[in-house]
């Protein structure tokens, strides 16, 4: 039994025991979109597929999303959001700070699309085919896109030549926000990246630093929720040894396909019962919202609520389980092969996670409430080989990116939620004075970049407000330098 | 008859007219190595050939120079010169000032070389083949390796965990040193760009420019020396139009091949000469120098001596010519078809020139004493489509480096050599506190990386003192900030 979190924007990617198959997960959205009147118009821009070698000179068409209804020209500003590994018009929906704001700043808002995933695909069908198509896939090569990209637009756009560009991102797009100031300043005047672990790679924060974060969040939840999910996965490897023991899980989980063998419970459902709860860390959010899951306002409190009250720990579990997945009550059964589903954008983090997004994470079930299972490079290297015939360079994002040596940089605010397992690998503190972190104490992942609500805690609503400020401070500097 | 001047340590890229062949002059060491005692062991790192993507998992052994007798341990620092188009040994031999002043610093000497050039070929013999092969010779990929090279340095010489590495380039190897820092933040603290043309690229320097510096070389030179040079190329189409004339011209030019047409004196002859003064401007060192050609003590006011005392215009251009290419004596005649003559470091640099490195040039024989000859961009791409079966990126350079907007950076020299047709296209004015320019009255190409003389002018001795200063202040910060 293994598993290393490392997809973003929900997830983990499952290293299931012994197969050394890869099953990302990667959030579909299931609820309605929250705001459906962000309107937008939909381009595409041809891109190299390659910017920084010449052997191949094929090209793409990237998609964007384009708004210019707040854009009066004469050199307003350029909203740009770096898109992440994802359908674009989900982050579009899903990214309302950026639409809430824009007014006020008589923004131009972009949404850009990420290569290889959504509408944005290098080789169309074949994109993911093999390394010789796929191997483009990488953060550098996204940033070169995005840079190319608001060179046309500035170039194209009447009364945009002149425009400052402030880029905007959560979780990976945070990453490549952040990284956008750092490699093409001359682009962006400064970057809000939102819950970007930059610093989860390989020596720069310890491996079980996630997971501490998770069993704080339930802890909090509900006095004895972490401890009874601690407890659970004894139970369940033992109720799993037996063919009595399956039927009974099936039946109280309400699963769609019964548990036929001991590992499909110690493997898949452990493993499933753990991307639950660390979806659910991220996406505590104080309101319902359907961010991966339609869920009711603070769901851990909820989902604690549910363990906690049951007299059998395990039905406690269950119960929680299915608040997460089933919260409409329209689903009639609970998947626990939901995690090992693939989407297209699950196939693609599943690819950058094993070629250069080495981001690794361990639970040791003393610190957290999980089981033990230590970070193993070794493996890692194998599976990933295996599995996408790539072998991963664990060290290179860190000499591309600094690593933690990034004082050279400016104009980055870093944000992080604190209830957001993914902090733990963000910046906490700020390194300079305009390299700025925020922390949002009552946050779950990129709670920031959400559209404002009234349920909204005061800690994210402060954290919005300097946000705007150090953008207008960006806006002004760039304009009193003209 | 068109010229392109754009190989940089020397040297024009000849597009001659109608064929289409690009014939760039790269320098070849013709006289003795100036200091032999700089002494160095010779070893190679495994590098990727593609560091931003993951279609090719080929690997090749790059070369660097490296000297640890000065070198302490305890974090001192690495002098790194990051290799441009060529050997690099000839790069460690021509680049006296770090050798000058390693000891003072007890620094480590590392010269790198550039991929695809010397011993660094990633293909072996099939490097140059095709573009398949050719295709990662970039400047981006280059500065990757020196990036890994650098951590591989640090991890693996005692005492050099923690040790500040300062980069140093001269001429491409400036521009590489420069957008090291930018790119490369946390692999140096600070370099020092030597005469690097950053802004020689479209749109951001007139392309004319190192021309009018030329002939104000020869203005100087000698009274009227510019204007007999002015002369000389009417005078050339008008004798080059008979086959008397041209043998007359051959005899005056102690030519090696007879002038047989007229293209073989208004195209082949002309360029020939104009290379010829382009490289005495770059080369007007104030003492003997071997560089190019082994020349006497300010070359240019030599040749102009010889080309104003003469009682004929060609007479004096063909003894100007001699000095140049036979100071030695050595030479049994001059070959026209020299600048034709291609090394692989001439070749890699003009598939450079033919990709991402588009640095404009012309004439107009008006603001210079050459010939009009406008910059055309669509000939440029098309001969260079034919030359190399790549589509240059006229404008990625801009968009991956900056431009003129690069204030975001810090901790760069851009040293500048006024005498330096290169100068033009370099960074002649401070930035910021940290991005400090120093120009050098009286210095020709990167004189400032050259050993100390004792004819030294003291333009250059100041400004070699104020790069140390500034060296000693990145050490000063990094140390403190330990």
């Amino acid at each position: 039994m293994s598993h290393v979190a490392a997809c973003l924007v929900c997830l983990s990617v499952v290293l299931t025991g012994g197969t050394g198959l890869l099953t990302p997960r990667f959030p579909r959205p299931k609820g309605p979109v929250l705001r459906s009147e962000y309107s937008y118009d939909t381009k595409y821009f041809t891109q190299p597929v390659d910017h920084f070698s010449f052997a191949t000179s094929d090209t793409f068409d990237q998609r964007y999303l384009i708004n210019r209804k707040y854009f009066e020209g004469d050199g307003g500003p350029i909203f740009f959001y770096t898109g992440n590994e994802g359908d674009i018009t989900w982050f579009g929906d899903n990214t309302g700070f950026m639409w809430d704001i824009a007014p006020k700043f008589k923004a131009m808002v972009v949404f850009a699309e990420h290569r290889y995933y959504g509408d944005s695909m290098p080789y169309g069908k074949d994109s993911y085919k093999d390394p010789r198509h796929l191997g483009y896939l990488t953060a550098e090569q996204a940033l070169a896109d995005f840079a190319r990209l608001i060179t046309h637009l500035k170039s194209s756009i009447p009364g945009a030549a002149d425009s400052p560009v402030v880029a905007f991102g959560g979780s990976y797009g945070g990453m490549l926000a952040a990284w956008f100031r750092m490699k093409y300043p001359s682009s962006v005047i400064g970057s809000l990246a939102a819950s970007a672990p930059v610093w989860q790679f390989e020596g720069l924060t310890p491996c079980g630093s996630q997971y501490s974060i998770i069993t704080q969040d339930f802890q909090k939840g509900s006095p004895g929720c972490d401890t009874r999910i601690r407890k659970s996965w004894d139970l369940l490897n033992q109720i799993g040894q037996t063919a009595a023991g399956r039927e009974k899980l099936s039946s109280m989980f309400s699963l769609c396909s019964p548990l036929n063998t001991t590992k499909d419970v110690t493997v898949t459902m452990t493993q499933w019962l753990l991307n639950t709860w660390f979806n659910l860390a991220m996406v505590d959010y104080p309101y319902p919202a359907s961010f991966l899951e339609p869920l009711p306002a603070w769901p851990i409190k909820e989902v604690c609520s549910l363990i906690t009250k049951s007299l059998d720990v395990l039905e406690g579990i269950a119960a929680g389980a299915t608040l997460y997945y089933n919260y409409t009550g329209q689903a009639t059964c609970l998947n626990i092969q939901e995690s090992a589903v693939s989407s297209l954008g699950d196939l693609g983090w599943s690819f950058q996670f094993c070629s250069e997004m080495t981001m690794p994470s361990c639970s040791d079930g003393v610190h957290d409430m999980f089981f033990p299972e230590p970070w193993n490079l070794t493996a890692y290297m194998a599976q990933c080989k295996s599995a996408w015939k790539v072998t991963p360079r664990p060290y290179w994002i860190l000499q591309q990116f600094g690593g933690k040596n990034i004082t050279a940089a400016s104009n980055i605010i870093f944000s992080n939620g604190l209830l957001d397992p993914w902090s733990a690998g963000g910046v906490t503190e700020s390194l300079s004075d305009s390299l700025v972190a925020i922390t949002i104490a009552d946050g779950a992942h990129h709670l920031d970049l959400r559209s404002s609500n009234p349920a909204d805690p005061q800690s994210v609503i402060e954290a919005r407000e300097q946000e705007v400020e150090i953008i207008r401070e960006w806006l002004q500097q760039y304009y009193s330098g003209l």
